[in-house]
C-alpha cells in the first residue's frame, strides 16, 4: 500500500506518492492561487495526487491514508485548520474535505511539524525517540517530536521555536516581540548582519565575494570567511553563537536524543556545525553526561522533501 | 490501597502516604545528612515511611507503590539516579534498591519533575492536558508535562527550563552559561535588583520596609511597592517582564494547556500575575486565539505538598 502526502505552501502544492519504504515515487504539483476559496484549492490537491499517481503507475485503491501539512494551526481533535494567515483561512474543515474527496482516513498537521515528523520517521531522526527539527531559512521554524510523538500542544500551535526569545529588548521580530531566536538566527538574520559589516566598509574580500555573487545572500559571508576574510570569519562565528544560544534552550528543557539542522544556512554544513557544537559542548546543562547520554546534533537529510513524507506518515504519529 | 511518595533533598527526607484522593494523610521526616553512602539514606527513608504510615494508620501490606523525587537525573528506563551534584551521587540504583527495602513496585524521577506531575494530577493542572509548572525560588526550575507525560528526555535529564537563555552574554549563571532566565526570574535575581536600587539610595519607602524586616528578601521590592514606592513598582514591573518573557518562550514551543507558577515569590499572588498575564497576552503567538485556546496561567496550589505526592503517583506516568 501507498500514502498521500500534500504540501499545502502559499505558493505551490506539492503531492507525493510514499511508498512503504518512505521513497517519493510520484509527485504532482498546482499553484496555490491564493486568495480563492479553500474547496478549490482542496480540488486542486485531489487534481495534483492524480498527477502523482499516474507518475507513480499507482491506482488511487492502493492508497491507504491522505496527509496534509497547511501553514498555520490545525486542531489536533478535528483537523480544522483555525487559522492560516498565509492562506486566509479561518475554521476550514480540511480533515473532512479531505475524506470526503479521497475516500481515504485523513491526517492535517501543520506543514513545519510534518517536515519535522518526515525527519524523524525517515531522515536525520530515523532511529531515535526524539528528535527536533531545526530550520534556519527566512525565518527559524521547526516542529518537536518527544517519546516518539508530535508536540502540537492543546491547542495544535505548538512548535514556534524561533519565537522563543534570547535577548530581551533585542531585534524586532515580525510575531511581536523582541529578540526572538529568529532575529538572530535566520537566513534573514545573518544578511543583516552581512549587510551591517558591509556599512563599516573595509572587508575587500566580501566585497569581491557579493559582486560575484550579484547579491548580498545569507551564502557571501561564509564564502567571504573561505576566501580568509578574518572579519567574515567572526561574523560566521557570532552567527553560530546564537544559532546554538537556542540549541542549548532546546536541550536543556527538553533533552531530545537528536536534533537536526535543515534550511537554506544548513547547506554551509560543517563550517556551521563545528562552532555550533562547540558552543554546546561548553553551554548545555549536560554536557559531562557521557557521550551517548548527550543530544547528537546533526544536519537535517531529506531537504524540502520531508514536508510531502512527514504529511504521508501522519497516521503514524500516535 | 495507599502510595508512599518520598521527597528526597539536600537537608531532609520526608516521606509522606498518599491515599486514593491524592492527599497526604501521614508524614514522616529524617534528615538526610549528606555526604554518606547511598545505602545508608535509603535505610532512613524506609524508616520515615514506617513513621508515615504509623501516623497515617496504615500498614505496609495497604501501600501499593512507592515514587521516589531525587535531585539530579535519573535514567528513565532502570531508575538508575546517574549524578546528583547535590546528594554526592553517581549511578546509585535508587529503583532497585527501593523495591528491595519496601518489597513493592517503585518509581524514581528528578524532583522538580515530580513536584510539576503532583501539581498536574492533583492541583493546578488537574483537570488539563498539559501543564508545565515554573518555580520561582532561589532558582527558577520547573518540569513539562505534554499529552498527559512528564518529559524527561531521551537521558532523564529534560526540564531544565530555567537554564533557557533569554539574554545572550547577559548575567552569569551558577550552570555557566550567561543570561539565563533563572539570572533575572528567580527569587535571588529579584533580591539583586532590590539591592541594585538601594545602591541608588533614594527610596525612604524601600528602606523603612527593609529595617522592618530585618534583611533584604525577595518579598521587600513588592511590600515597598504596596507602601507606595514608585521605583519598587517600577522594579516588580521589570521582574514581571523577564518572568513572561521565559513563560511566552514556553508557550510559543509546547503551548500547554495550563502553566502554573509556585515557589517563594508565586505568594505575591495577583501583584506577580497581573502584569504577567498583560505581558503574554501582548506577546504570545497565539495571543489572537479564542480565548479556550489560549494557555491558562495560575498559581501552583500544593505548596511543598507537590513534590511528595508527585512521587507517590509517579506510576501514574504511563
Amino acid at each position: 500500500m501507498y500514502n498521500i502526502g500534500i504540501d499545502l505552501g502559499g505558493t505551490n502544492i506539492v503531492v507525493g506518492v510514499v511508498d512503504k519504504n518512505n521513497n517519493i515515487i510520484g509527485k504532482g504539483e498546482r499553484k496555490t492561487n491564493i486568495p480563492r476559496p479553500a474547496e478549490n484549492i482542496f480540488e486542486d490537491m485531489y487534481a495534483a495526487a492524480l498527477d502523482a499517481l499516474d507518475q507513480a503507475g499507482v491506482s488511487m485503491k492502493d492508497v491507504e491514508y491522505v496527509g496534509l501539512g497547511t501553514p498555520g494551526a490545525v486542531e489536533p481533535e478535528t483537523g480544522v485548520i483555525t487559522y492560516s494567515a498565509n492562506l486566509f483561512f479561518h475554521n476550514v474543515p480540511a480533515k473532512k474535505l479531505l475524506e470526503e474527496r479521497f475516500g481515504k482516513m485523513a491526517f492535517v498537521g501543520n506543514d513545519a511539524n510534518c517536515a519535522a515528523f518526515g525527519e524523524y520517521i525517515a531522515g536525520a531522526g530515523k532511529f531515535a525517540r526524539d528528535m527536533i527539527a531545526v530550520t534556519l531559512g527566512t525565518g527559524v521554524g521547526g516542529g518537536i517530536i518527544m517519546d516518539e510523538k508530535l508536540v502540537v500542544g492543546f491547542n495544535g500551535a505548538a512548535g514556534e521555536i524561533g519565537h522563543m526569545v534570547i535577548q530581551v529588548d533585542g531585534e524586532h521580530c515580525n510575531c511581536g516581540r523582541s529578540g526572538c531566536w529568529e532575529s538572530y538566527a535566520s537566513a534573514t538574520a545573518l544578511i543583516r548582519m552581512t549587510n551591517a559589516l558591509r556599512e563599516k566598509g573595509n572587508d575587500p574580500i566580501l566585497e569581491k565575494v557579493i559582486a560575484a555573487e550579484g547579491e548580498v545572500n545569507a551564502k557571501v559571508a561564509y564564502a567571504a570567511a573561505r576566501e580568509g576574510s578574518e572579519q567574515c570569519a567572526q561574523l560566521c562565528e557570532t552567527y553560530a553563537k546564537y544559532v546554538a544560544t537556542g540549541i542549548v534552550n532546546l536541550i536543556n528543557m527538553l533533552q531530545p536524543e537528536v536534533i537536526c539542522i535543515g534550511g537554506g544556512v544548513s547547506h554551509e554544513g560543517e563550517a556551521l556545525l563545528e562552532p555550533v557544537k562547540r558552543y554546546i559542548a561548553q553551554q548545555s546543562y549536560t554536557r559531562d553526561n557521557s557521550e551517548e547520554m548527550q543530544t547528537v546534533i546533526q544536519l537535517a537529510k531529506l531537504g524540502n522533501d520531508a514536508g510531502i513524507i512527514g504529511a504521508a506518515l501522519l497516521h503514524k504519529n500516535g
